[in-house]
């Protein structure tokens, strides 16, 4: 039976559903740019150590060519019943061909090739997702720059907590990135292996080049160990892993816009292109980008729990299982790529409500801080400090007004180093500005940490 | 701009690859039978409430009709700017009907509709489920059956532990299926509800008849609270965990399937149809299916966390995070009902290799127990006769033979209670036989467990 | 060698660290109670069916009492050397009575012992977790019955959407609350079943009468097959499901309490007992419960992923993997427990800002929906009337005002079947209780949905 | 009420169970050291800067020197009352030292505090789990340099591939312990960084100089962000990432210890001192530690899926939710360092059973890869010789023989190109010479792969 490439020693052909469970070629054609790549990369290192004489060379680089193009065009058709891209190709080589496309499996094995694919595929994404981080801190660093001098609540358990400034907040976000491109770059040398010629498991008895093929593919170096190179999947769960916390982060700040487009909050307008309306309330203006980024979080942490789970406790060197790495990775990558524009857009079209942002601090008591500290500046121990200020807030409450209304009679009362300097120190402006420590809210350091921001674009 | 149904607020539309990130007819098309279902079952309501009037009703039904046929025929096109099912069904309505589609929408929202496509949805699958689940239990009943008489070594830490019937191994099999199944038939009570009629999240104001709706649908009844039925995903993350679990038990098996199929353990041989060979190594029969089936755990286990981590700390009513509760769900489904078939078949077509189990617990150390349980019997502590058969064992290391190769002298110089009717107990066909205690491997036990596995099914 | 109760065939003995690893006697000791529980279950059975005699049960019975009595007044001293919490209790027993106590492990094992003492665990804290659950529901109900006619903006996509009676949101979580009370009465089925007397894995040579020892211990059945009942932790697994969805309903709450606590929205103000302050910031006052159970979802997640990835792929019967079965179980008890009794106390003790409420829907777009439903009642297609609406919307925004403030003249020109009595419509007390659909807002369906409720309570 | 550090603004108490549920003192105390080491650096910093004069900064350190003492002669008491780690050292400060240990907390927050505590803690466990890691892996280059002629059956699938060098298979691990290690170090430069300062999320308006407090803490440099250093948890998450990583590369390396140790495949015999026996089969001795350390993976994925799960969704900055980072990351720490211990120890003393290793690969087909090789260096496509050889395996096969047992006539019959050296090509020490590609199994390769291996330690 000629049908499968492996079927010498079978008695019976497989029935059709049985192959169609097992067959890989409906997801992992997507890899058909990197098999046909490896494939030229093979075949021209058993040219280069003779191997193979040079015509059939030549023959099966024309033949994987004319595929590749075929492939760019939309115009190859593949069988279930060749199982996945690796067989679907080298038969559509051989009807191409002949039989010499036999020779092309020489000193490899599905195996390596696979890992192969698999290694070229995540090289071009983890790259192409640090392209993408760095347009969406881009966005950041301009929205930041126009909003160094607006001034919002900071937050901690969602209580307003201490002015800051606009810039500020997005910039955390900033960096948020900036550790995930640092961690993308990071792994990129785990990624950067060529597992071919690492055969099914244990190399190969004809003179291969390792280090050519490597070369050939653009990859720093081949794997150390045949058997570590067909069964590593590290750089996958790592991908996932890296991911993972880019969602997570994204997760927050959609949270955020989220929060800041309600009625309540009201501190940005998402733009019309990035909301959308409802089927039956008419006035509805809904963040949906933000939320789906947020749901999407879902989706990744459990591509990453897939393939953690797949490679529990499997034995050396490549089982089946394996073949559930690359779904999972293919989600993740389209999703990264769609969650990372998509935010890029949503921020640099929504409006700031700056006005409405100016307004809120001067009612609220996120200056209590300011109060305390005053106090702690002139050697009142800052634990007392803070429950003077403590005292004063509820008094405010219970007289339903804010800590500046307090005549200064009241506030000496509450301690004698009150001066009149108090009411300056009390306006949310200067407020940010004061908490001027390196890395703080204050204006001129928003201003330098933009500076560094740009330096690391 | 009209290709936007809820587009009347807004003053610019949505660019093309925006839509695209928050469309979900690419996976969500695969609804359309729930979809128009639902949609009859309401239109009839309306009618029957005389909400619309009757030639209304009438023609809507009609146009949905044909829909439906065409949806069957796979004559359907979608558009992605309509984002989901919904829209795209109520447009391609309008263009069947003309404006009088616009009227389907009375009373009812797509937050309610998506979550009734859902239920009609699992409830299909749970049933599927079951089904499935009956069928494999009924491979096992059949091949327990037929191995009642079957002896091997039973294993606990992969060690070999105590000679079994193989009938009584497969059986424990079939319980956890039924248990399995159990819990799919709880959930469906959890199931079988409608939200239709709950509207956007808050009911309507029209005079509907949500019973009248949920009967026509074949639901129970209709959820009680119209924000918890648009908003509840339970039922989604209990299927995806049931089906977890259905998936641990098969990754169970197919270990064991695995390891009874290679050269060293021998206990089965897969057949052909199940088993796949090497690109690279001729003599190979791998045992990829059971592989395949323990490797897409993984998917199962990360589609529950998705789903988990999409609704964590959500507010009420509807968000467009919830979209993200089908792909996983539908991959589950998909994978379950691939699992559960390709196992039935894997196990029906396997060969046991009968005579090399008899073998195997004839020469090792599986009856060992039998000679503590020998003390015990005759009032010896456990514990004292377990640490005299721990020394019979290594003295029988030792000397490179079995515990049945130990003279009576020595045995009684080890303990005087031994008497020659020992020689009997050692034998691996008695240990089976004598552990016949309720739901032990004893045949009597066996043959009456089989019984009791029948009538369950 | 004797510290080992199972050494007698080892020639070495295990290094201290080694022991201390895989001991399992820091945290099984929590099931101190329910092991002499089992044991106790046990020896009557011995006693009752002969197997040992009246004398020797009656030692035994009276040492475990003794060890009970103990254990609960904190005396018992347990050994890392003795591993895990049965064998602590049987050296403990032999220190108490002598070697007879070595006759109480006669047709048990260690195997069946541990899965009998989760089995007694997880029924109490099944029932346990119900109980809280219904009281958590009482405290619902109490304050859904305080609040029927307290309007409150609904949201979808934290949008306000339509007016709602607060009691109905609270309600929704009600019903939430219900289903996972369900779960786990649904799955105490498979808790209330007894593996004592499975033995290792194939039960046992001894006459055993397991009936008896399942009714000793309150179960309602003994496991039909040995091999299961000591691999099976479906229980555990199905547990730390049911009890993750709790997590999520109570995740999605804490939600709403942390977002209603802000300065932005001030729906509610949680009682001092369950707010903290800062101790930079004196003017906070911080909805830290509410968070934490938030985040405590992530740790019960966490303890099913574990659970579900240790039984993956491991074959029968037990494998020491099991043992890591337990502390995420002890873990989601005690965060479940505590969850559940603060949430209680924190929505008893909260104080709802009625007179806030009432005003923001007077403030808004929530009652656009009340527009397109009149329309559509008087036959206009339900998309039609939605765009006409939508652009109403859009108008009032342009000139900064609210759908009541348009004139007659103004929403006639935007469709003439508009009359005078539309500004009752618009008022939202009026929407509200114009939504009376089953199952929705209006004041006369919830007040029936409280009915309902308080019956299933 | 004065046993709240920041009770000033409440006017209610909190009840002692809340108090316990919000409490983080039970875990948290694990971190006093870094508590300590924190307050001194930020004390000195204090001093440095002029804003505490020097008798409050040398009363303070002495206060501190002295709580350190204490707290690792195991003195010191904890209330829960006073919540933390932090509130309760304060506490004890001021017990020690009276009101100016009210001054320590000027300039920073618990936020701030509470993350460099993590960051310190990781720091240490980072470099820790790197050096336990190095000496895995010099065991395992000790035992590979001991078998580097140890031949052995090759597995994919779990089915017999290829003969290969048993040091080619330990070396596999080495490498990926190599990469976990690589993770390791290239996270630190994200653990080493130093949040002390960002106060409560802004900064501070002290004059404080937060370079100098991180290089009094060892720590490269200070975030950026305030914000940031408040909210971040991504070093933690990367550290459980990284931990999975290690835990999967350990399961696997179990899976084949149990499967080794096995009485059938018998490759190996673990040493007493690492295995355990039976409560009631005196003859066996399980890999306990093995499947132990196997099933800990599943504790920490779900440590690590417990805090992507906190961190899904919540806004800047600090977040009580956040708490629930600790508990987690301690057991990781501890799991990982007791897995990667007790592994070392296991290869250690473990018995590799050479002559049984040798005997099995000459009674196999896992030399037909050879006779594939054979034909396609002579040119035949290697899909022709794949085919022809399995129909040699399957002609073995069904005559109950194996492959050097064919005839020379036969193999000719089969393809005229074969000839006597065939013979020589079959045995498993040539085979295995034989695959002396880059990364191969041959002995000459894992030579010089030992020596890679020994210059990478």
């Amino acid at each position: 039976m000629s049908s499968k490439l492996w079927g010498g020693r079978f008695a019976a052909t497989n029935e059709e559903w049985v192959d169609s469970f097992g067959a890989s070629i409906s997801f992992d054609q997507q890899l058909v740019a990197e098999d046909i790549q490896g494939s030229l990369a093979h075949v021209s290192m058993l040219g280069a150590t003779g191997i193979l004489p040079p015509d059939d060379v030549a023959l099966i680089k024309s033949g994987l060519t004319t595929l590749a193009q075929r492939a760019r065009a939309g115009e190859l058709t593949y069988r279930e019943a060749n199982e996945d891209i690796h067989l679907n190709i080298e038969q559509l080589l051989h009807d191409e061909i002949g039989p010499v496309a036999g020779k092309l499996h020489t000193g490899r094995s599905r195996n390596d090739q696979v890992a192969t694919d698999l290694h070229l595929y995540l090289k071009k994404e983890v790259i192409h997702a640090t392209d993408l981080l760095t347009k969406l801190q881009a966005v950041i660093v301009q929205l930041a720059t126009d909003h160094v001098y607006t001034v919002m609540p900071g937050y901690t358990h969602l209580q307003r907590a201490q002015p800051i400034s606009f810039a500020h907040h997005l910039l955390a976000y900033f960096w948020m990135l900036e550790r995930d491109k640092e961690r993308f770059r990071d792994s990129l040398k785990r990624v950067d292996l060529s597992p071919l010629g690492a055969s099914a498991l244990a190399g190969t008895t004809f003179p291969i080049d390792r280090h050519l093929s490597a070369d050939l593919l653009g990859f720093s170096k081949p794997y150390a160990n045949s058997l570590d190179a067909v069964s590593d999947r590290d750089f996958a769960v790592e991908y996932l892993s890296n991911a993972s916390l880019v969602m997570m982060h994204l997760s927050r700040l959609c949270e955020e816009l989220i929060v800041w487009s309600t009625d309540e909050f009201n501190f940005i307008e998402l733009s019309d292109t990035f909301a959308t309306g409802s089927s039956i309330m008419p006035q509805k203006k809904n963040p949906d980008m933000a939320e789906l980024i947020r749901g999407k979080t879902g989706r990744v942490y459990g591509d990453l729990v897939g393939l953690l789970t797949v490679l529990k406790g499997i034995p050396l060197a490549y089982n089946k299982d394996m073949q559930e790495d690359k779904e999972g990775v293919f989600d993740t990558a389209h999703t990264l790529a769609g969650s990372l524009t998509i935010m890029a857009g949503m921020l640099e079209s929504m409006t700031v409500n700056v006005d409405h942002l100016a307004e809120t601090t001067t009612k609220d008591f996120s200056n209590a801080t300011e109060l305390a500290d005053y106090l702690a500046a002139k050697q009142v121990p800052f634990r007392q400090a803070h429950e003077i200020v403590g005292k004063l807030v509820l008094q405010c409450i219970q007289a339903q007004h804010y800590l500046a209304d307090l005549t200064l009679a009241q506030l000496q009362a509450a301690h004698p180093l009150f001066e009149a300097d108090i009411y300056t120190v009390l306006q949310p402006q200067t407020a940010v500005a004061r908490r001027n420590s390196f890395g703080g809210t204050g204006f001129e350091q928003v201003l330098q940490q933009l500076e560094q921001a740009k330096d690391a674009l």
